[in-house]
Protein backbone atom coordinates (compact mmCIF):
# COMPACT_ATOMS: atom_id res chain seq x y z
CA UNK A 1 0.00 0.00 0.00
CA UNK A 2 1.51 2.93 -1.03
CA UNK A 3 0.27 6.41 0.02
CA UNK A 4 1.56 10.09 -1.22
CA UNK A 5 1.23 12.59 1.00
CA UNK A 6 1.34 16.57 0.05
CA UNK A 7 2.86 18.70 2.16
CA UNK A 8 1.70 22.60 2.38
CA UNK A 9 2.76 25.51 3.71
CA UNK A 10 -0.48 26.33 5.38
CA UNK A 11 -1.63 29.61 5.93
CA UNK A 12 -4.35 31.58 8.09
CA UNK A 13 -6.66 31.85 4.52
CA UNK A 14 -8.67 28.63 4.89
CA UNK A 15 -9.31 29.36 0.79
CA UNK A 16 -5.41 28.86 0.80
CA UNK A 17 -5.20 25.21 2.42
CA UNK A 18 -8.61 24.58 0.68
CA UNK A 19 -6.66 24.70 -2.47
CA UNK A 20 -4.10 22.40 -1.36
CA UNK A 21 -6.75 20.05 0.19
CA UNK A 22 -8.27 20.17 -3.33
CA UNK A 23 -5.32 19.46 -5.05
CA UNK A 24 -5.10 15.78 -2.90
CA UNK A 25 -8.45 14.97 -3.99
CA UNK A 26 -7.66 15.80 -7.83
CA UNK A 27 -4.59 13.46 -7.48
CA UNK A 28 -6.59 11.03 -5.63
CA UNK A 29 -9.11 10.60 -8.06
CA UNK A 30 -6.66 10.39 -11.34
CA UNK A 31 -5.82 6.17 -10.41
CA UNK A 32 -3.11 5.63 -12.94
CA UNK A 33 0.03 6.66 -10.42
CA UNK A 34 -0.34 3.85 -8.61
CA UNK A 35 -1.14 5.37 -5.03
CA UNK A 36 -3.27 3.59 -2.68
CA UNK A 37 -4.08 7.06 -0.74
CA UNK A 38 -3.51 10.45 -1.56
CA UNK A 39 -3.23 13.24 1.72
CA UNK A 40 -2.65 16.23 2.00
CA UNK A 41 -0.96 17.77 5.42
CA UNK A 42 0.72 21.58 6.52
CA UNK A 43 3.92 22.36 8.19
CA UNK A 44 2.25 25.12 10.06
CA UNK A 45 -0.90 27.11 10.06
CA UNK A 46 -3.33 24.44 8.94
CA UNK A 47 -4.47 20.48 10.22
CA UNK A 48 -3.24 18.10 9.98
CA UNK A 49 0.49 18.68 10.85
CA UNK A 50 2.47 16.15 9.01
CA UNK A 51 3.13 14.28 11.69
CA UNK A 52 -0.17 13.75 11.59
CA UNK A 53 -0.75 13.05 7.98
CA UNK A 54 2.00 10.26 8.28
CA UNK A 55 -0.35 8.93 11.39
CA UNK A 56 -3.78 8.85 9.11
CA UNK A 57 -1.45 7.38 6.16
CA UNK A 58 -0.50 4.35 8.42
CA UNK A 59 -3.77 3.87 9.83
CA UNK A 60 -4.67 2.83 6.42
CA UNK A 61 -2.45 0.81 6.14
CA UNK A 62 -0.05 2.45 4.21
CA UNK A 63 3.66 0.22 3.86
CA UNK A 64 5.60 3.09 1.75
CA UNK A 65 4.82 6.83 2.06
CA UNK A 66 5.66 9.34 -0.52
CA UNK A 67 6.33 13.06 1.24
CA UNK A 68 5.80 15.89 -1.55
CA UNK A 69 6.87 19.28 -0.44
CA UNK A 70 4.61 21.41 -2.47
CA UNK A 71 6.85 24.58 -2.28
CA UNK A 72 8.82 26.79 -4.86
CA UNK A 73 11.92 27.07 -3.10
CA UNK A 74 14.38 25.39 -1.26
CA UNK A 75 14.13 27.22 1.80
CA UNK A 76 14.48 26.46 4.97
CA UNK A 77 10.77 24.69 5.23
CA UNK A 78 11.93 22.57 2.60
CA UNK A 79 15.83 21.90 3.51
CA UNK A 80 15.14 21.48 7.34
CA UNK A 81 11.71 21.85 8.59
CA UNK A 82 10.22 18.71 6.59
CA UNK A 83 12.75 16.48 7.40
CA UNK A 84 12.78 17.41 10.63
CA UNK A 85 8.82 16.54 11.32
CA UNK A 86 9.18 13.76 8.67
CA UNK A 87 12.00 12.37 11.10
CA UNK A 88 10.18 12.46 14.12
CA UNK A 89 7.37 10.52 13.07
CA UNK A 90 9.36 8.13 11.51
CA UNK A 91 10.35 6.07 14.77
CA UNK A 92 6.78 5.41 15.13
CA UNK A 93 6.53 3.27 12.17
CA UNK A 94 9.79 1.51 11.85
CA UNK A 95 7.76 -0.82 9.43
CA UNK A 96 6.93 2.22 7.06
CA UNK A 97 9.16 3.27 4.41
CA UNK A 98 8.90 6.70 4.47
CA UNK A 99 10.48 9.32 1.26
CA UNK A 100 10.71 12.76 0.61
CA UNK A 101 10.89 13.57 -3.01
CA UNK A 102 12.19 16.31 -4.39
CA UNK A 103 10.04 20.35 -3.91
CA UNK A 104 7.50 20.83 -6.85
CA UNK A 105 9.88 23.94 -7.70
CA UNK A 106 13.12 21.60 -8.19
CA UNK A 107 10.79 19.70 -11.13
CA UNK A 108 11.95 20.68 -14.68
CA UNK A 109 8.40 19.79 -16.21
CA UNK A 110 7.92 23.67 -14.35
CA UNK A 111 9.63 25.52 -16.76
CA UNK A 112 7.85 24.16 -19.50
CA UNK A 113 4.52 24.16 -17.47
CA UNK A 114 4.59 28.37 -16.82
CA UNK A 115 5.39 28.45 -20.63
CA UNK A 116 3.05 27.05 -21.82
CA UNK A 117 0.49 28.01 -19.56
CA UNK A 118 1.83 32.20 -20.54
CA UNK A 119 1.74 31.29 -24.38
CA UNK A 120 -1.86 30.88 -24.34
CA UNK A 121 -2.91 34.18 -22.46
CA UNK A 122 -4.22 36.02 -25.09
CA UNK A 123 -5.55 39.38 -25.68
CA UNK B 1 7.27 41.45 -29.94
CA UNK B 2 5.76 39.52 -26.79
CA UNK B 3 7.40 39.25 -23.49
CA UNK B 4 6.27 36.90 -20.81
CA UNK B 5 7.63 38.53 -16.80
CA UNK B 6 7.42 36.07 -14.45
CA UNK B 7 6.46 37.50 -11.22
CA UNK B 8 7.60 35.65 -7.63
CA UNK B 9 6.96 37.03 -4.12
CA UNK B 10 11.05 37.55 -3.57
CA UNK B 11 12.93 35.83 -0.83
CA UNK B 12 15.69 37.40 1.27
CA UNK B 13 17.48 34.14 0.55
CA UNK B 14 19.23 34.91 -2.59
CA UNK B 15 19.41 31.39 -3.44
CA UNK B 16 15.76 31.68 -3.83
CA UNK B 17 15.81 34.36 -6.07
CA UNK B 18 18.40 32.91 -7.94
CA UNK B 19 16.14 29.54 -8.30
CA UNK B 20 13.65 32.02 -10.22
CA UNK B 21 16.20 33.79 -12.43
CA UNK B 22 17.27 30.43 -13.72
CA UNK B 23 13.60 29.12 -14.21
CA UNK B 24 13.54 32.31 -16.36
CA UNK B 25 16.72 31.49 -18.67
CA UNK B 26 15.67 27.98 -19.03
CA UNK B 27 11.93 29.13 -20.45
CA UNK B 28 13.85 32.05 -22.27
CA UNK B 29 15.93 28.99 -24.20
CA UNK B 30 12.82 27.16 -24.94
CA UNK B 31 11.80 28.85 -28.20
CA UNK B 32 9.01 27.33 -29.61
CA UNK B 33 6.50 29.41 -27.02
CA UNK B 34 6.61 32.45 -29.42
CA UNK B 35 8.17 35.16 -26.75
CA UNK B 36 10.98 37.19 -28.14
CA UNK B 37 11.92 38.38 -24.44
CA UNK B 38 11.58 36.39 -21.22
CA UNK B 39 12.77 37.91 -17.55
CA UNK B 40 11.66 37.58 -14.13
CA UNK B 41 10.28 40.35 -11.32
CA UNK B 42 9.62 40.29 -7.52
CA UNK B 43 7.08 41.79 -5.53
CA UNK B 44 9.05 42.25 -2.65
CA UNK B 45 12.63 41.97 -0.99
CA UNK B 46 14.51 41.22 -4.37
CA UNK B 47 15.08 42.93 -7.64
CA UNK B 48 13.78 44.00 -9.99
CA UNK B 49 10.30 45.13 -9.10
CA UNK B 50 7.68 44.60 -10.80
CA UNK B 51 7.49 48.08 -12.56
CA UNK B 52 11.21 47.24 -13.06
CA UNK B 53 10.22 43.98 -14.91
CA UNK B 54 7.67 46.25 -17.16
CA UNK B 55 10.11 48.70 -18.15
CA UNK B 56 12.46 46.15 -19.08
CA UNK B 57 10.27 44.69 -20.90
CA UNK B 58 9.35 47.66 -22.71
CA UNK B 59 12.56 49.38 -22.95
CA UNK B 60 13.80 45.96 -25.39
CA UNK B 61 10.87 46.80 -27.97
CA UNK B 62 7.67 44.74 -26.24
CA UNK B 63 4.32 45.43 -27.30
CA UNK B 64 2.60 42.40 -25.37
CA UNK B 65 3.72 41.58 -22.05
CA UNK B 66 2.56 38.54 -20.51
CA UNK B 67 3.19 38.69 -16.45
CA UNK B 68 2.80 34.99 -15.25
CA UNK B 69 2.43 35.13 -11.15
CA UNK B 70 4.76 32.27 -9.69
CA UNK B 71 2.79 31.47 -6.65
CA UNK B 72 0.82 28.41 -5.48
CA UNK B 73 -2.25 30.34 -3.96
CA UNK B 74 -4.54 33.11 -4.28
CA UNK B 75 -3.62 35.03 -1.50
CA UNK B 76 -3.76 38.67 -1.21
CA UNK B 77 -0.50 38.86 -2.95
CA UNK B 78 -2.29 37.59 -6.12
CA UNK B 79 -5.21 39.10 -5.66
CA UNK B 80 -4.51 42.43 -4.82
CA UNK B 81 -0.85 43.53 -4.74
CA UNK B 82 0.14 42.37 -8.37
CA UNK B 83 -2.55 43.35 -10.50
CA UNK B 84 -1.64 46.86 -8.27
CA UNK B 85 1.85 47.08 -9.10
CA UNK B 86 0.96 46.23 -12.60
CA UNK B 87 -2.14 48.78 -13.16
CA UNK B 88 0.49 51.73 -11.84
CA UNK B 89 2.73 50.74 -14.38
CA UNK B 90 0.42 50.50 -17.06
CA UNK B 91 -0.17 53.71 -17.60
CA UNK B 92 3.58 54.72 -18.49
CA UNK B 93 3.15 52.32 -21.72
CA UNK B 94 -0.36 53.22 -23.21
CA UNK B 95 0.93 50.94 -26.51
CA UNK B 96 1.81 48.13 -24.78
CA UNK B 97 -0.77 45.43 -24.52
CA UNK B 98 0.12 43.80 -20.52
CA UNK B 99 -2.23 40.97 -19.32
CA UNK B 100 -2.24 38.80 -16.31
CA UNK B 101 -1.68 35.20 -16.67
CA UNK B 102 -3.56 33.07 -14.28
CA UNK B 103 -1.30 32.27 -10.96
CA UNK B 104 0.93 29.15 -11.46
CA UNK B 105 -1.24 27.08 -8.92
CA UNK B 106 -4.34 27.36 -10.88
CA UNK B 107 -3.14 25.34 -13.40
CA UNK B 108 -5.06 22.22 -13.72
CA UNK B 109 -1.75 19.97 -15.23
CA UNK B 110 -0.19 21.13 -11.70
CA UNK B 111 -1.82 18.25 -9.77
CA UNK B 112 -0.67 15.68 -12.95
CA UNK B 113 2.95 16.84 -12.06
CA UNK B 114 2.76 16.25 -8.90
CA UNK B 115 1.28 12.76 -9.14
CA UNK B 116 4.19 12.20 -11.65
CA UNK B 117 6.89 13.63 -9.91
CA UNK B 118 6.05 11.48 -6.84
CA UNK B 119 5.58 8.15 -8.75
CA UNK B 120 8.59 8.22 -9.80
CA UNK B 121 9.59 8.22 -6.16
CA UNK B 122 11.70 4.77 -5.44
CA UNK B 123 12.59 3.40 -2.15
Amino acid sequence: MKHLLVIAHGSRRQESNDEIRLLGERIAAMNHHGFDGVHCAFLELADPSIPDGIRHCAAQGASEIVIMPYFLSAGRHVSEDIPREVDLTRQEFPDVRIHIARYLGSIDLIAELVANHASEVTA
